[in-house]
């Protein structure tokens, strides 16, 4: 059997405390479009996408990770992964269609080294937006920036994996969904973070040691911002919503990132916009190994710094919190 | 067997009567770096490619298009190649390693249907950036912006089929390389061209009817600017060196380019500069389908527009000579 | 006496054809904020903006050019000027408080060269925007960018004299009113145009010559947009509305002016988009001659390009309609 | 008389300790344009500047402020300012032509309340640039961004009064030389710091209290970048220089300003990268206020905060030294 790899980060399931204010910061002031809901669930997507979500928003006791949905490269490679996982000793959930609105069959799990909550889909429902935000360019599926910040697509996810090593983690991911390892951060006796990658993209996830808490959490969710002067005016934007970001703008020296944070203020998921990046074509990449003296480089190339007195454990120690069993 | 697909735009080597010449325009004003010469030929790379060469330009009689080259996806697929093209009929010209400074063995060939000279390698040195141009970001191999317009990798090229239809060329490069068609133009009675990529990327070769001449030819490389804003920034730096551009600044409803097509004034070889775009990670992607009355629009999203009076044949009719027989 | 100046360009009064389709273009899709409507006309400004109104769409039988009005640099300064234009001869009309919406008294004329109306005006209201819009910027009257292309500011008027040379305009505006001419395009036979300004932008005011009509008219109104990449974001906000630019982007060598040129559908009246340019402190400015042989570089440093078999008499020969006696 | 007020910021005169240090900084690293040499004094000015200079390096035993040059109105102002100020009781040097490379005749002195060292010129010589980096824009002098962050001219100085309240020097500017208040900060015993322009610009320089220290300063030099992604794209060129930024990327909410506050390591003396900000026209502008409670929105609208754990005396302590007497 050839190696099973996933196609992409589909979308992202979050439940939050507090549904309409929720609501309100992904979609009025983030400038998410609605695509559709049912009962406590909103579906969300980015102008540039044609899947019918690349967010759930869930009415929840707390602010925790529901799952993170990757798309498989067919319908049979769906199946396989099923099979594969189990042979692994995965415990998998088969959720049927509808399960999650516009979305056909798909498996529930749990990376067992860190416990993320993942799922995998392969059918989707690609509907046509509202006529008056529909696009004349075939390649989006709405207008861009009608409204807010406006993010074209979902870019990635960052997952914190507790006070232990994500090395199994990482392992893991690398070679059971066939994520390869873009870049890294190599401490002394500890590897404090992948960038992993099964698109061009630097990372579709990343996975980071999480020195203030015990179980898997979610970190922060990235989407796409055409231009590093789009994040500037939404830094403007969220300024007059009175929301400051937690860091930012700046550029990450790893995954040449232009970004900044910013906190969901009803339920502290944080989000990161994010521009710019680099692609990664070529099959020979070597993952690019950063050590404790170039930390502060490659955290932050410019714009932000590591504060010694207040981050002594991590130096990017913003976090929410994530399903756990 | 499993299908086989070819990797990346590796490289576009480029035959031209002025090296000197050439050479001023690439190196000294569009900025790309020099990373080695040897006889009448001279290897340029962007500050982002590791690789020992994106361009090569080769002292020849005319300007003409010498071989686009494709990186393999392994050593193994670059010797399946050989025996696969071969079983196809094709003939394929083995060049042993060094033919090209920096580049292991590869093999070359003409694409059947229409003539475009092709190469695919795996092998390929990375040397380091010299030390006063070495960036201190390890997923570039250079600093940034250090002189003229300065892309950072290059993008596609667009390939020019003479006057008959692309159709089997678009099937040929699908069928045997593993392009997918990303875009396409259909009119009436033609298939104006696709855009195909193996990449994310919307594209990384186009192939074009061209109703001016008979044979194949190469339309232009794209390279890639980090934003918008840069691309405008190197229309000055053009307009101090005298040199207007073909067309742009604008964007193309086809693939989201913000484009402008600078020809070299020496060899009138035709580069693209080319910022934004969209990335395609779904494999149930459909490839998107112009007609002749959304043409303008697919073509000219803002920036430039059709005209029936002096483009009767072709809105896009600006080409240089490519390598034939 | 010392001599008097105005201080700057207030607001543009244009008549339209169709009241509602020009309220679509201005507000609804240019994004200007509608501040005021009595019977009808309709009160218009930037989101930077404080004064009541920099644009007043007024319905008419066609499109004009109703006034320009000018602000004074104190209330003094306007008395003085209806003395001192009745002194030279000009016939001056006194209009009462609230004639305009929002203005304080004010005097009327008409350029004695070349017709076009002028109003000089000094008391204006400074109407706070609708608290859900207003800026927690207190630099700013509302929010940026919430709909559509979201002009800051008024910028300048490009004023054509009709078939006769302009010296005579370009000499009065700049004995009488305080213009200095800061660049100007001297062909062997005809000065076709001047950009003049009492602030340190390089014009607040162009007339040029007008090869095709005879009487004076409005070329343009331009509205300033911070950054050129904001325009680029304007023109694809247009083509999803259907409406293609008459010219640009592209940046003139004259004035600078990252541009693009587009027109109200329903009436004809011609926006500018304005970006970058450059400012002029120095008293010692001498103004920049151009002439024929690098015309095409003042007019188009990049973008567009003069074609003389479409524009014989005039580079720039886009127009619309002035009132008239 | 009618009151006097210089025109404009021309140049800032500085010392410093390591003179090939500075020049390093100055002219290689941030790209100010070498005009002229005079043993210890090297002159600089940026690609949009036509005056001689508007920067003055001078080996000195340490870093200070040798002066700030104002530009006089024409040659009677310069003058009339002589017989002014010594009319107030100022000390007033006379300093011939040539005492400053390209310039003519000038006055230096203290301003009386701060002890600040002033100059106001009249005449300056505009060389041109050296042929291959003379731009084909005739308004400015050389090609843009040839080398660094190259910045288009000066624009600001912000001046510190040391531990006393800067009222009486902005009284004492605002009196005598003509400079209009646009924002300042009211604390409630305090008034922390006033933003002043003869100009449009919302300051041509900045006086502010000084919790620590005694004696006059210079805090920063702002020179303007064209567009906040070239701010950007200088910080990353900063980066490649080991050079870390002591403030920003961010925008100021006072001044609107898109900074970023970078310091020269060998002589300490601080330069803000700026681009954005906004345009004063309007003779009837009230200075805007900022009180504490909204301090950090006036101060940073974004990219950064106000630390009390770090900043107990004042949100913005980073300062160089200044001459005194």
């Amino acid at each position: 059997m050839s190696k099973l790899e996933v196609a992409m980060l589909g979308h992202v399931a979050l439940e939050v405390p507090d549904l309409e204010g929720s609501i309100k910061f992904w979609r009025d002031i983030v400038g998410l479009i609605e695509t559709d809901r049912r009962g406590n669930e909103v579906y969300l997507r980015g102008w540039g996408e044609f899947e019918h979500h690349s967010m759930v928003l869930i009415q929840g006791k707390e602010a925790r990770l529901h799952h993170v949905g990757w798309k498989a490269r067919s319908a049979e490679d769906l199946d396989k992964f099923a099979t594969y996982l189990r042979g692994q000793g995965v415990t998998v959930d088969e959720v049927p269609a509808g399960t999650e609105l516009g979305q056909g069959e798909a498996i529930r799990f749990f990376v067992p080294t860190s416990g993320h909550p993942m799922e995998i889909y392969w059918d989707m429902e690609r509907p046509l937006a509202p006529e008056e935000i529909r696009s004349l360019l075939k390649s989006q599926s709405a207008q861009a920036r009608l409204r807010g910040v406006s993010p074209r697509r979902i870019d990635h996810v960052n997952l914190w994996c507790g006070q232990t090593s994500p090395d199994d983690t990482i392992a893991w991911m690398s070679e059971h969904l066939g994520f390869k390892v873009r870049e890294y951060i190599q401490l002394p006796d500890l590897k404090l973070g992948a960038w992993m990658s099964v698109t061009p993209l630097v990372h579709d996830v990343a996975f980071m040691f999480d020195p203030a808490t015990r179980g898997a959490r979610l970190h922060h969710i990235g989407y796409w911002i055409d231009t590093p002067q789009d994040i500037l005016h939404a830094l403007g934007h969220f300024a007059e919503h009175g929301i400051r970001a937690d860091l930012g703008p700046g550029m990450h020296g790893i995954t040449q990132a232009f970004y900044s944070y910013i906190r969901d203020p009803s339920s502290g998921h944080l989000l990161e916009i994010f521009s710019g990046g680099y692609l990664i074509f070529d099959p020979a990449w070597e993952p690019i190994k950063w050590e404790a003296q170039e930390l502060e480089r490659g955290l932050f190339w410019y714009g932000d710094s590591m504060d010694p007195t207040t981050e002594p454990e991590h130096p990017f120690a913003r976090t929410t919190g994530a399903r756990t069993e």
